[in-house]
């Protein structure tokens, strides 16, 4: 566990003390969390180890923490007695890991640069640019990203077609209630995506139609006959089953929406993190006028931005922003000219470069650890993003791998889980799909061994 | 004008030129922007004014800007040559100067605190505060908010019933959505008030029904025959009219609440800026249950930062959040955790207070000028907030003062701009809604001038 204190350094311990005491006050160590043993937190901090023990000692004697022989150390249960605070205290999660697709590695953020991009974004603001943001977005931001997205993704547009929304979710929202407005009734999906992209098309008045996926992607064929208005697709990287839309049904996608003026949403999710040098690029670029392009990032950089862009066709444009602005939602100004300034300054290209390299490390990590432990699975997918598939060696269940990684206080989900409807559920190998990307990197061996341990476990044989 | 530029110390003259250099490449000092007389620029920097003047010919020379003796030098209209740019080049605002209700001075958003505020909460975070913010907010903002809006405005709840949005406009389509769903049909507004609210209302399903505004605020008696379903108010200091809720009414509006079971929507706008040390608290406080509390970063912070907060009842709180996950939208955490940094370190609280006094000095110079130079004219509503009416002299069109105005670069509305129906459009005294927060200090005077004058020539007497 990172516990992020800042301790000064010439006061190591009363500092250490001290920045304890606030973080349990404060809410941010909640109640539950462990402490990592007083011996590791000495020797990263440069202490004596009693110093340390001394201190959790002293919190111990406050309240502030609880600590049994043998179990170690964790925050109290119950609110500390001292300063008066309203911060909640929060229960711990019940699970301690997190394996789910989608997720990016928390401690990865560049808290550093993106302070610094505030700062310097908030230094060269207007007192026009403070002001409330245009619906499309902040103009600096656009253009910044307007270059961006041509240079890393091939996407073809000017600044004028960019909109800047809360991540991808808002803009697929957005995108779904233009669609209805117009008159669409029904949108293709993917029969693995998100059950929360369904949702929300379903509560902008859409009905999700689930297109097969095989090992070339979404099946794009089935478009034709499948009289929908519109189609949410995953081309640089399915989610989740890890492959890219092949070449021809990427053509296919674009002479269905040419054919019937139908509307194309691309989620490139995670389209800057391939790690063979193949990156593929948008498909948008085949076909500007037909698809709306869709990032986020809550991928390379963090979801707590609540950053993410659209690429809008002219023709949508002007139906995308009045549902914005019938919504009362914006992007925060402040936020998007920090992106501005980050990627303007080569930070976010830096960002991307680090956590291509980590992520590759971990994907290979991945497969080899599975390889030599698990010699009935196969790990399926691009060498790309944050997730891959894990097909289970036979005669193991997916809900009896989550049940044993639960239990060990991991989550990670089956394929099922992400099938869009009862008949997809069981179409395909039994899989678990891995976001090896969530884990801060001192707890990924870890991770992944529960992971084995849950699958023998579930196949019956739990020492392998 | 403030440039905001980024000056080194040991090489003035070279820094500012690049630095002007950059700000109109990047398209912050957009065409048409006036620059500083050289010689007030040279005093500002400590620079020789002839080499302010130097530069702004070298700039000259390369097309990047323009001059004319006797008219000062401004920023050109055409993409400068030089190094390739993708941001766009913006069109000046036809409009200098902005005296439109509700808006603050950007030039006052503590940028220092601000950035000062999103470094701490990012050394601070956990890396699972940098993961999807929950729908309701981050805990550590809903926690402060709640200790804040308790202290300062009297607001009853815990941090669990706090829910931040972005801006007040957010929440206002959250809860109108969530009142539709129930299957309410009609919503009472004040008479006057922002059209923006009344649209937003009627684009969740509500029908927006007019309450006469009058010197006690909204007339809520006409709330029990009115068969509406909720009522949105500004009962602190009723927007654009200045006046503050009497406090009969507010107890009828209780009343009417607690026997019909409507909902009320208090939009508590600019509660925290009452001058007069007699701060009335938030109507919320009467009666909880039934009170939707909203309040905003955009007065006393900036629009920019997109961050307003709801305080709903526990009946409500579950249909609100349905209607945010179904919208895809929530507010950044970084920006939320970086809210909760300042108002903990009461930067917050000393950020109102200046700006409170700021305010202060700007409603009594313009009462004084205004009592001056028209006698005609009456100064209504409380001492309060960033804006009053201005009721006109007599035989004078609100329209031709926003012409008049507008022919002067100056935009301000009249209070018919504000009615909620063409019969409140001329039932009360002509008069201007004058938003005296939106002009930077050093333009405020010049802009009171330009009203004054914008009046006189509507009166047909430009000399006064």
């Amino acid at each position: 566990m990172d516990l992020h204190l800042l301790v000064d350094r010439d006061r190591k311990v009363a500092s250490l003390e001290d920045a304890l005491r606030a973080a349990i006050a404060g809410g941010r160590l909640t109640a539950g969390t462990r402490l990592p043993p007083s011996r590791t937190l000495a020797v990263d901090l440069g202490l004596a180890r009693n110093s340390v023990a001394e201190v959790y000692a002293r919190l111990v004697g406050e309240g502030r923490l609880e600590a049994r022989v043998g179990a170690g150390t964790w925050v109290a249960d119950r609110p500390a007695p001292g300063p008066a605070t309203t911060a909640p205290v929060h229960r711990s999660a019940r699970f301690d890991l997190d394996l789910r697709g989608g997720l990016p590695d928390g401690s990865a953020f560049p808290r550093t640069a993106w302070a610094r991009a505030t700062a310097r974004a908030l230094s060269e603001a207007s007192a026009t640019a403070l002001g409330y943001a245009p619906p499309e977005g902040a103009p600096r931001a656009r253009a910044a990203l307007a270059e961006y997205l041509a240079r890393a993704r091939g996407v073809v547009g000017s600044s004028e077609d960019v909109v800047v929304t809360h991540g991808f979710g808002e803009l697929l929202g957005l995108v779904g209630r233009a669609v209805a407005a117009r008159g669409g009734r029904r949108i293709a999906v993917e029969a693995y995506g998100h059950a929360s992209h369904r949702e929300l098309l379903a509560a902008c008045g859409l009905e999700p139609v689930p297109l097969p996926v095989d090992d070339d992607g979404a099946v794009v064929d089935a478009l034709a006959g499948a009289s929908v208005d519109a189609v949410l697709l995953t081309p640089a990287h399915q989610f989740p089953t890890g492959v890219p839309l092949a070449p021809a049904r990427r053509a296919e996608v674009v002479r269905w929406a040419e054919r019937t003026g139908g509307l194309v949403i691309e989620d490139d999710y995670d389209g800057v993190f391939r790690f063979d040098h193949r990156a593929i690029g948008a498909l948008q670029a085949q076909a500007p006028a037909h698809v709306v392009y869709g990032g986020t990032a809550s991928k390379a950089l963090s979801p707590a931005l609540g950053l993410g862009w659209g690429v809008v066709p002219a023709a949508w444009r002007d139906d995308v922003l009045a549902q914005r602005r019938r919504s009362g939602a914006a992007t925060a100004a402040i936020t998007q000219l920090a992106l501005a300034a980050l990627i303007e300054a080569g930070d976010f290209d830096r960002t991307v470069r680090t956590l291509r390299l980590r992520y590759r490390a971990r994907r290979e990590r991945f497969e080899d650890l599975m390889a030599e432990a698990l010699p009935g699975s196969r790990v399926v997918g691009l060498a790309a993003g944050i997730h891959c598939l894990l097909e289970l060696p036979d005669g193991i269940a997916e809900a009896d791998v989550t049940t044993a990684a639960a239990a060990r206080g991991l989550r990670v989900d089956g394929l099922s889980a992400y099938a869009a409807a009862p008949e997809y559920a069981s179409a395909r190998p039994p899989a678990m799909v891995v976001g090896f990307g969530a884990p801060p990197a001192h707890r990924y061996e870890e991770s992944l061994g529960v992971v084995i341990e849950a699958i023998r476990v579930a196949g019956g044989n739990p020492t392998g």
